[in-house]
């Protein structure tokens, strides 16, 4: 049934934003949700079939969640970034700090080590970056925002800096990198 | 002897910065250290002390290689940072983008896990963060950039959009994330 395959892969996900993908135990998983060894090989062939379908699990939570301020066409794109940026914020603040994204988690623990991982990784990187750059659009078209801003290159260097944020976050346990963040961004490249 | 605990470090520190730390096996890099198990327990009470101790060979690391640029004064502070950004982008290009900022790695992997772990990397994002503001204070002395820029703020911004660069690359396989990040910190940010 679907609907184990779904528990499967939330349980499998909340694991692995918590202890990363290798050390993510499936025992442990199974456990949780309830479900023998052998379901779990009927919908997936193996644990990396797993972890890559928790990929898009993340990703589907960024897009609805994290993200979600960036799709919401009712307000202005650079308020849509500004939004995203405070939204992301307010997790970290909610959750202690714990987690950060679950995409760039995965990238350096799985980049090196598994070419299945790092393709579908950096697939999902586009797809968030393809958000920024539909908020840099509207931002731009609208005169919130230069006409000389190269917004492609902007969108990607949000992502990027977005992506160090958390790094710096998950070391320090506190918004300071993303006040830094936001404070840069607003004042010095998303300006007219 | 000295020599036996630093072949440890050294041959787990390179474990470490390919595999992570809980996928990094001791029986192995013991293996390729040609050590027997009491051996090392002689010199490290655990495999959490033996990667604590694997972090002091990261950040000496930085210190002399990636960010030695950063405190060749013979330069000036705007070239150090230039210097800098560039040494790294040639480091991860020679070693086909494996590997990335092991502090960064480690700070995303064992953030969350463990609390020993998380101060003593923030302690070394902290001091890297340093060698970025003196070459930025530097750089205000001699006029190379603006006197309003506040240092405090960019020096730490510098190093987690470096951080977040290199969670890209790893994904990417591609320069990109850090031609975006010296494109826009001297274009935008380190202006007079």
């Amino acid at each position: 049934m679907a609907e184990t395959k779904n528990k499967l892969l939330m349980i499998g996900a909340k694991h692995v934003h918590q202890k990363g993908f290798n050390n993510a135990g499936l025992q442990e998983i199974l456990k949780e949700a309830n479900v023998p060894k052998g379901s779990f090989y009927f919908y997936f062939k193996s644990k990396e079939e797993f972890g890559l379908e928790i990929i898009d699990v993340f990703l589907s939570f960024f897009e609805k969640e994290v993200g979600g301020d960036l799709s919401d066409k009712s307000i202005s794109g650079l308020n849509r970034i500004r939004n995203f940026l405070r939204t992301s914020m307010k997790g970290l603040e909610d959750g202690n700090y714990a987690g950060g994204c679950p995409i760039g988690n995965l990238s350096l623990e799985m980049g090196d080590l598994n070419e299945n991982f790092r393709v579908k990784l950096s697939q999902a990187f586009s797809n968030m970056e393809s958000k920024l750059l539909d908020s840099l659009k509207d931002a731009q078209s609208a005169g919130e925002i230069s006409q000389s801003i190269d917004i492609g290159t902007v969108a990607g260097f949000i992502l990027n800096s977005w992506e160090g944020a958390l790094v710096r976050v998950k070391a320090e346990k506190s918004s300071r990198p993303m006040e830094i963040l936001e404070e840069i961004l607003f004042t010095k490249i998303l300006i007219n």
